[in-house]
């Protein structure tokens, strides 16, 4: 039997959370599809979600436990996660995948608003068929569906003492894993090559997964940060970025290092200089009570000092938990204020010259008083170097 | 640069492929906002889909190029990739995160039928906000928007030789990682650790991802497969079970293999015997004409005879390529008829015992005459040992 990562008070507080939240928002219920809120709240650890076949449902009403609406091959799982109660339909049924069931449930539920959140806003995505949903709503009528996503960010944003464990204990296998790179590759190596091995390392230093692997290398930068490894061959003045998305129980790191190939620019030297002066600055900024506009303006300004000509990543760091990225984003124009629990990233990016690209990247735990906890061990103001 | 795993003439086939289906029914375009669609046609190799914050669009028209519409950070790989033209906003803008430049773009295109396909049925998500889909909808008006899936997975179901090949290759190097198994498992041995020294072995022999890992084990068979790894030790009358999905360019292999641990009962070996045996009536009925529901009923009667008390995974197969599953399901209701260029698992399963369940899984080829290809070394009919 599978243990679940976390104590089963963790997911009742997770759901009187939402459940505050709720009532505050007049909700009698929300309607949970997608792999991360399934798992905040159940704890079930499965890569069944890749199969586009069957959606799974996970009802949280407004007061009392949580009612799992899934397909008839999850029931012995889910019965051994933190679901509260469980209903079935067999499946696959492409004709009624869920939906009777479902507006069964539904209109059981106590109504006190008559209505009820989906996962509809910013950043969320429906995993199901939109013409099931279609189907759906007017037999839930006269139920109003809603979007359930600003409630749902609002608990998972603020993680606990043991959620953060689990960041961390990525970040760190992750972080030994990128500083053993310099071992395993050289000039000549092929980038495909090199993440391979990269990827191996992390695993047997004890990742469970790793759902994010970028790769890129150019002559004193790289032009794009969010591909995988190419066969391109490195070389003498080349920089070499990872960026890496690996998981302990669901809980992602997400950062990056660069590496010089060898004997590298001036340039490129005071580009990669710049950018980690610019995360000293967000960290120095990262406090309880400032907002992410702050963390940009912070660090936009190193950047802008020194010659930045452009940036398209378009946003300077990002939440962080049981998805590579969750908002905030660290955006001019966005003005979430940082409040104790948040894991942030630092990710300040910068085009020195045309199409030469240097992105660096740490991850931070926003504390009640004072300057944040790097989760990351910090990356060495030197590049490290592969010969 | 990465270079593309096909030739821009396979990519340009298939956008004719749908095309011709477009015309056939009526769309002037079909909108395409998943992962697997969009490598599809473009041939992107990224994993940045994990972020949940931007939107990426790939907008076929009934004649001519693509569009990508995409977020800033993607313009230089998708000016990579098989897409046609391209165009950018600068993200993220939650308060208009593509929207509006996508209004633009479907009211320029060519309009005959006033009909857009998106992503909305059968084994579809759509992969952006529904709020900001509802608010695209009247910005578009007249024009309609229906279901573009059917037209999708008619094209995707059948797979050239160029893909053969890429699952063929999926399927070597995990048959071979699983043949490796007993080399480094034990009794004694943890499931999450082999699990992990399985990936390892996956990695090393060439596959690029390995999105999906299930493992079970328990005396005589297991309870469920859907499940990664846990603490649980390895005993003397388990079997252990491996379902795994690794990808080659991304195209997926998905099947498994059975080990008996040690001594395991007469009921166990039978029950495994019987599974092996479907697959068997699986392979000699799988011919070009065939529907998916003859593979169902010539597995199921083997099943049957042998004691079966039931199986919630509800279908005996399914297709498969870009993802771990495609429709079609093998089930009792589904009429699909088998086409030459078909790739299909054939998965039978049964429940001999209460919770004592096996599974066995293969993958082929459906051929223009004559029985399938199949694309998985066979696995031998007695259960590989553990010891």
């Amino acid at each position: 039997m599978k243990k679940l990562p976390f104590a089963l008070e963790e997911y009742e507080q997770r759901l009187q959370r939402v459940q505050v939240n709720m009532r505050a928002r007049e909700l009698d219920a929300i309607v949970i599809t997608t792999p991360a809120n399934f798992r905040y709240f159940t704890g079930l650890d499965s890569q069944f979600w890749e199969s586009p076949t069957r959606p799974w449902f996970l009802v949280l009403p407004a007061e009392g436990e949580s009612i799992a609406v899934v397909p008839g091959i999850a029931e012995v799982p889910v019965s051994r996660s933190a679901a509260g109660s469980m209903k079935t339909w067999p499946s696959p049924r492409p004709e009624d995948e869920g939906v009777s069931l479902m507006a069964s449930v539904l209109k059981d539920l106590p109504r006190r608003f008559g209505r009820i959140g989906f996962e509809l806003g910013r950043e969320c995505t429906l995993r199901m068929p939109i013409l099931d949903f279609q189907k759906l709503l007017p037999m839930i009528s006269p139920i109003e569906v809603v979007d359930g996503g600003p409630c749902l960010w609002q608990v998972r944003n603020i993680k606990s003492a043991a959620e953060v464990a689990k960041v961390r204990q990525a970040c760190e296998i992750v972080g030994h894993s990128l500083a053993a790179v310099p071992s395993f590759a050289s000039k000549g190596s092929v980038e495909s090559d090199v993440c391979r091995d990269l990827s191996i390392e992390i695993l047997k230093r004890g990742a469970h997964t790793i759902p994010y692997i970028a790769c890129a290398s150019g002559q004193g930068g790289y032009d794009q940060i969010i591909t995988r490894g190419s066969d391109r061959e490195l070389r003498d003045g080349d920089i070499l970025i990872f960026d890496v998305g690996a998981t302990v129980d669901g809980y992602f790191c997400d950062f990056d290092r660069n590496y010089a190939i060898g004997k590298i620019s001036d340039a490129a030297l005071r580009a990669h200089d710049a950018v980690w002066r610019a995360t000293e600055a967000g960290l120095q900024t990262a406090r309880s009570g400032a907002r992410v506009s702050d963390l940009w303006a912070a660090m936009t300004e190193v950047l802008m000092a020194a010659g930045m000509k452009g940036n398209n990543v378009g946003r300077c760091g990002h939440g962080l938990g049981l998805q590579l990225t969750e908002p905030p984003s660290n955006c001019q124009d966005d003005n979430a204020v940082l409040m104790p629990g948040m894991i942030m990233t630092l990710e300040p990016g910068m085009e020195y010259e045309d199409g030469k690209l240097i992105v660096h990247e740490e991850n931070i735990l926003i504390t009640e008083e004072g300057l944040p906890e790097l989760l990351t061990i910090r990356a060495p103001r030197e590049m490290w170097r592969i010969d």
